[in-house]
């Protein structure tokens, strides 16, 4: 295996590369897709092989007894990432987007304030929005081209109507790792203003050599306002199971959230199962710790690239294969930015406005793909803005 | 391919095989699952197909370009049900228990009644419970062994608290195929107590050879309180891959349902949407039949053998594979009868009472299985009550 391998997804229901050109105009014969935040790489064989058992014996029924499943996510959270789970913490949900969903809903009353600190992940104010609670955008500050906690200004927007925050961390899509500290104070806002904690880290694994992620739930005094949501989806490259852990350790917030998973009769689909035993293994591990290095590779030389544009500046990544870069230094308004990398470029990415407040001339890029289309993606920014030079 | 071919379920996560000792103490080595509604056969080769190819690509990111899954399902429920299903009417859910939740979540208020004619499946009363709204039993009328709707009787019982009616058609655990003169009086009964009308159809593949389902879609003036659900997991023993539709033509509970799917973020996972466009074919519907005759065949062996235990009657089965006998005529407490299944036959079934008022005196088995399985259940039966004889 090399994640060198190009693999092409084109014909195989891949909304990133099957839609690009419906939806960005980006031709398909000749685009790059770095939109959708999938990866362009096959997981690792342990993962492979359990679908290949599933389809030796060709039944597909009901799943039962998932203590192997459990003690497999137990195991990979204390290894990974020194976290101790215990089995009747774990709800399994249809995905991130799903167990967000299922979160407000559970813990969170129509015209309730709902804080993001934005920029981040477009789909939480979707699903904030669609279940009739308010979105409240506590901008990041942007300190030297990183984003940083900004307390005190989110201190004074705080109105009392507000009754959970949902944490990205590591943050999509800035690509921040928050350090001990920047997690304590959110704990201590998250208690000054009396919100529930949902803390997803679906990017947890795709932490870069050198940086160290802390999971919010070891943090002291923190889990009885505390949700947690991890997945193999993301780490593993495996988003079409739509499986996703919703992990909480205090007892009467656990019974809140089984109450409404039984009322929505939420139940897994085996595939997930499945894969989710096998990729958190050794084995798994392993082939995680390769792809970061990948991953970071791609990163740095995507990130030189950009450097050598003027008016672009790329975030620093320290976890995520998403990069996130300014425009707004050439002085181009977005939809002539977005022109030039959809028509010059022939590149889809994310637009920076479903972000939130601070994203605006900002698009994001996926650099989970072949180091080859890394390469060549940004010779094609090169050329797109070669007039800046 | 043949239905005769024993597969050995044990050690696959198989709910109803591994779990059947720990949960009814029907020992591993010699017992007979006979509870849980899936199937030990493997699914129709093009179902095997799609998820090889699946496999062969390697790639399990997020999926698009549902036209294709959309279509299948059109072309199914239009050629084999005469039904005309448009795209835009077509909801995923993560299985029928989930899309019964996400009705009455959606068309529903805490303490509304939720009408049911019992005994019926028993998910439904559980989801209504867990979401704080009130089960209203309507017993079915047991005319000579068969169960009759009941209109005069449940029209007295109707309080005008109640705003929804969940249908079984066909029935389940009777296995009627109700007829469109019982249906049209189910429609009448919805509009006299403005009640929602939920038709899961789940098992309207699954009809006898002689028999003729009609969807509840087709009648006149039922589609502005009409939401239909639908699944391939049943018809073809995918259950594993928990998908599920929810079909609606009205545009006005359209939108409302939509809008709840929204809220939750529910979306499918690619497994279910691969397998079910390659079901919902002219391979798939071959199957299907050859499927139907095969289960009428294990259950006229069934029924027979039943027949022969005084005391003991089996309800004819007009559709599904869940014979539904009665052992009232026994004299025995269910204690009873329920050792001398479980102790003596070594058999697991489903206890009657879970499927409400009515299912008392009842098991329910499953003949979704190789012949011989069958042939020695109705063995052990016919001992384990020889002293009846």
């Amino acid at each position: 295996m090399s994640f060198n391998t190009p693999i092409n997804r084109f014909g195989t229901h891949s909304v990133k590369w099957d839609s690009m050109e419906a939806i960005y105009g980006v031709p398909a014969d000749d685009g790059i897709a770095m939109w959708v935040a999938d990866m362009d790489f096959a997981p690792p064989a342990c993962v492979q092989r359990a679908l290949e058992g599933m389809l030796a014996h060709g039944v597909y029924g009901y799943y039962g007894d998932d203590a192997g499943y459990l003690d497999a996510i137990r195991w990979w959270m204390q290894t990974r990432h020194g976290w101790t789970v215990e089995r009747d913490q774990i709800f399994t949900t249809h995905g991130l987007v799903n167990g967000t969903a299922m979160c407000i809903d559970a813990f969170t009353k129509p015209g309730d304030g709902v804080v993001l600190f934005t920029p981040i992940y477009h789909a939480f104010a979707r699903v904030i929005k669609a279940a009739d609670r308010q979105v409240v955008e506590c901008k990041l500050a942007n300190v030297n081209g990183r984003y940083e906690m900004d307390f005190d200004a989110w201190d004074a927007q705080m109105t009392g109507n507000e009754t959970m925050l949902i944490l990205c961390s590591p943050h999509n899509p800035g690509g921040r790792v928050w350090s001990v500290e920047e997690l304590q104070g959110v704990a201590d806002f998250c208690k000054r203003h009396n919100l529930l904690l949902v803390s997803d880290e679906i990017h947890h694994d795709l932490v870069m050599p050198g940086q160290k992620h802390t999971v919010m739930a070891t943090l002291p005094d923190i889990s009885e306002r505390l949700v947690m949501m991890t997945a193999t989806t993301k780490t593993f490259n495996i988003a079409g199971a739509h499986s996703g852990n919703v992990i909480i350790a205090d007892p009467k917030l656990r019974a809140t959230f089984a109450q409404r998973i039984n009322a929505m009769g939420v139940s897994p689909n085996s595939f997930g199962l499945f894969m989710a035993a096998a990729a958190y293994s050794p084995e798994g591990a392993a082939w995680v710790d390769e792809l970061c290095s990948y991953l970071q590779g791609n990163a740095q030389i995507f990130n030189e690239g950009i450097a050598q544009i003027p008016g672009l500046k790329s975030m620093p990544l320290e976890a995520t294969y998403l990069a996130w870069v300014d425009f707004a230094a050439t002085g181009m308004p977005a939809a002539e930015f977005i022109d030039r990398v959809q028509k010059g470029a022939r590149i889809a990415t994310n637009y920076g406005t479903p972000f939130g407040a601070g994203g605006e001339s900002y698009l994001r890029f996926n650099l989970a793909t072949p180091r080859a289309v890394v390469v060549e993606a940004v010779k094609r920014l090169q050329m797109a803005f070669a007039d800046l030079q």
